[in-house]
């Protein structure tokens, strides 16, 4: 398998980043969920690029046309298609990968997995843009979460150096994940906005990419939600989230900083308020023994800084088995965080309506 | 689902801490394999508490009785059951939990799921004692890897404060695997062996757990192995490992430090040697586009303090729904990370051959 | 999960009769096949209606349309979409259906299970129709088949009391299957095909409609091919061809015969022959304990007479909740079974492809 | 995978006739389950042989030890893991079919397929042993089926060509179904038991076996429950009764007889009854559009005669490749049919729960 993701509710995405067509097909949505099409909407602006000059200039027509399971606008049960047409694509800019790959690209690995019948073409099935799909499915997983009181929202917690505020694990309002989900450069410090910008800036500039680290929470969940063992939130999140290109890392809670810390000091307590339990602190990110502890899920995921870049670059043609320097034509964002923010709230979204069903 | 892990070979385990049993059933292990019950053995003894005082000074009779499946020591093709008799568990420590949950362990999300009818006798099938199936499963996989040149090996990267050199990620001999995997208290660097067993010390004195990290390493590996887009080599291991008790973190290759980097500086080129193309730098940690690069799988796991301590501790009786500080007794580990290497070695190797098959 | 098949490649089918397009989404075929469209087109021509009297008059367009996964005729090893816009519906036919199920449709119990939301003209993702998609997606899997030396045949058995010859099980040539599959009335011994067409077209005439049942073989198979117990050829095939509509049975090799006989009789000895082990007869339609047994696969289907018929029938008004007598008005066809030839064929072909990958 | 049976609850089967001992996993049954063992070890002993003169001498020991999800009683919500020891087993019996396969049993395609590795010994694990742990699986769904109303009942409806009589399958009684379920052989017409009895004592004389026929009745089914396409009521069930050994065919509601029909005669239309929608007649056997109806679930299935039968037959020799007369020692059943009965209920309902889940 691949492309596909969800048990109750499966998404199969496919498409080509210079094919016809990217499109989805989500099977197992619930009948009888009216679509509200503007949100989706602009989900996928979020996500969109040509925005400004933290992503690439390329534009890309992300207008979802549905194929079938949604009559008079309302899901009927059967699975629901989705197609986005691809136009704007230059393919001529991607002749030479063919035989030369790009470093920390898929290229190399695609090129001896599938015999060299991958497309090549701007990453092909591997392309950032197939996250569109994604974030359609997800935005209308966030539309029947919300109906259920759960909200997910994220920001951007890292640029190069310049780091964002974190959540206050334990206390994340509505108005807060409002805010930030509303914002095209989300930030909960939004002093760091210029900051991070300036950094992109300059590797734009300097025909580079820099990486960062995302931020994103869940509020809303009921307690007790998740499997045993091999199931639980974090294996379901995590194996969606390393779906999304440029991921390299993900923790929850405290995380790594686990490594340091004493149990008397970052054990997550009870105590009764309001008559209900509830924790005194959320250092496990909202998911203990692999279950909803009913405090916010809180994780933080590491984004690679875009591998391709303007800058001449070591490589072999793959051919003549010669080395080669390979200088990559064509438009690249010099940092994908911002466009991600939204792929890793959808695709969030997505997997904790599956748990929910 | 929930306690059933891989595609092609499916583990399915079972058992509660101070059940009558645990075990697994594996379902499609390749016919014909000659089992090394040697190097099981000492696998499950790798991860078998009470050999020194970094952990519980509970004795636990880990041999496993194999059911099925195998036939004058090969396997048949036949789905393999094992189990491991409990014994020497003393449940009448557990009788007070029952109404008060450990603050960071499945106790209260547990509770909620299953409506209070989940066994807590030491953690149930919530239990690290669930993971000798595990390593039982993973060192078969092990051997079936071994046969074809793939080795896996991993450290204690980091233990509180003090930190293990880490993989030289693109240079990872058969020999440093070998010599860490046959240490019982596996670092590269071994002068930090006595500064992390203080610490480990100390927090026992204190009646205090502490967490550390593991860095884990797969050599050998073809290129091109791994699925599209949410069946990646990274989707795969994550979502197993996070099944591992008290596993918080994953990253692979920089992970975390990818945020503050630039293409220019951590792409991983490419080279011809030896009429073979290889990797300049293996930053990536040997996946690229969720597929193998041929340079060693590297990734690291955070492992937080296990919540089990006997100091007091803030609760609520969820019967009475009052306030309650809670006394753990029972004997608990004062660092889980040394019993935690094997076991993440193993699932790897599990997920690894579930992958190859 | 639902409208999803297979296990290493899977198919995901979507689409409504009188939606937007219909289509499916194949993940996991095997890169570098090239695609022979004329064959594809050629086996949807056999599904397609309007080709003389045994079928419906409508006309639908089933020029399938490759959105992704293939580049220059040959696949790339990312998901293969494909669509067929639909056209020439005549959506007001259905109007009163919404509230008045039609007998022995999916109709009802689809109202039940999706709370009225699904489309229910021309029955929507239930409809017949929705086995174009099936068809193109096996087309492609006999074409690989085909290369591994597997060829797959059927021919209509019954329809109402006339009777085709049956399969010699243990002796069926490329020939028959090659002439048979090239005829668009197949069957074995062609004097039967102006009697069968007569039973049809006297349905025709009285606004009735007539069942019957399809034998199909696939031949040149290894021996040892199909897992275990719930996993055998027998489970996948069956589980796939309920798949398609108007299937309420399916029997290998004797089948239901097998209940008068003894084993002394219809138990398949062996003999060695040429050096190979050979099979002396085929009673079990080339699968034995679950596994294929080198003899040809050969079993039954039967096929229900069209629910949709002309003449007026009781049903009940879901709204009002009184009986009401419905006529059901549309193009309908008289017997579904020649049509159905080549879907059986086709959800045979990508079941027994996904075993052998 | 193989012998591996569910989406929601997940049966996952062990064991080989002459290992060990068999068993199974049960992951994802509900917490707060009370077990009826007394229940359970009824069904167990319908499927034990040994009873009579249908059935082969063999003792075997079929009480089934719960070895984890289970808590005074009651489901924890872990995995159940049941295990039955083996004894009684003659393995000298078989010793020469390692070479010179059994006609019509699984021996010869496991050779091929497990390259010679598998256990062969009583089948090992093809055996119909391996129904003890399906049989106990689907007593617990029986239980838990019933306190929603569900019941599940199954008579022998052909032994040779004497045939009982049908369910009417419009109008079941749960009485009916408890007295057929309490009968050791149960048939409807009663008078019909000597009839068959004879027809097996006359096999079991000759040292030959018969086949038979299996009606199956599922009622108090609520409507709407199935999956689209592929995942229909007919798919999941046939899937998992192909599953038990011998089972070669299956037929809902008229089956074949479907092929001889017009739909003016067996569409099933509706009616109002006590303000609610009634069935006028079952044809569909309580599956219309892959769905439930609410009318009873009413299926037939063929049982092969079973193959081991003490007559000389032909073979060949695997090692040496020359043809040799097997003649097969050990004690096997005449007739499997009425031992096969409890079997085809209890996966039944299992698959049944698994659907309602």
């Amino acid at each position: 398998m691949s492309s596909v993701l969800g048990n109750k509710i499966r998404l199969s995405v496919f498409g080509e980043s210079h094919g016809e067509a990217i499109g989805c097909v989500i099977d197992g949505l619930p009948a009888g969920v009216k679509l509200d099409m503007e949100k989706i909407n602009k989900e996928m602006a979020r996500r969109a690029p040509g925005k400004d000059k933290t992503s690439t200039p390329r534009k890309e027509s992300d207008t979802p046309i549905i194929l079938s399971g949604v009559l008079n606008g309302v899901t009927t049960g059967a699975p629901l298609a989705m197609e986005i047409r691809n136009s704007n694509t230059q393919s001529g800019d991607y002749k030479n990968l063919m035989t030369v790959p790009r470093p920390s690209h898929s290229d190399y690995p695609a090129y001896i997995k599938y015999c060299g019948n991958n497309d090549i073409r701007g990453g092909g099935h591997f392309s950032g843009r197939l996250t569109a799909p994604i974030v359609f499915a997800g935005a209308i997983a966030k539309q029947i979460l919300e109906q259920k009181g759960i909200k997910i929202g994220s920001h951007i917690s890292r640029i190069g150096n310049v780091f964002d505020s974190s959540f206050d694990k334990n206390n994340i309002s509505s108005e807060l994940l409002n805010s930030i989900v509303s914002n095209t450069f989300p930030v909960i410090d939004t002093e760091k906005e210029s900051e991070m910008r300036d950094v992109i800036e300059e590797a734009r500039l300097n025909t580079d990419s820099v990486g960062g680290a995302i931020e994103c929470a869940v509020i809303g969940m009921p307690v007790g939600v998740g499997g045993n063992m091999f199931d639980t939130v974090e294996s379901r999140l995590s194996a969606a989230i390393f779906g999304v290109p440029a991921v390299k890392g993900i923790e929850f809670g405290l995380g790594f900083d686990f490594a340091g810390e004493h149990a008397s000091k970052v054990n997550d307590c009870y105590k009764v308020e309001d008559e209900k339990v509830k924790l005194v602190s959320n250092n496990n990110g909202g998911i203990i023994g692999g279950m909803t502890s009913g405090a916010p899920i809180v994780f933080k995921v590491a984004i690679k800084p875009t591998p391709s870049i303007a800058k001449p670059q070591q490589s072999v043609n793959l051919q003549t088995m010669q080395n080669e320097t390979l200088v990559i034509k064509g438009r690249h964002d010099p940092c994908i965080v911002p466009r991600a923010v939204p792929v890793i709230e959808c695709v969030t979204a997505f997997v904790i309506l599956d748990l929910m069903l």
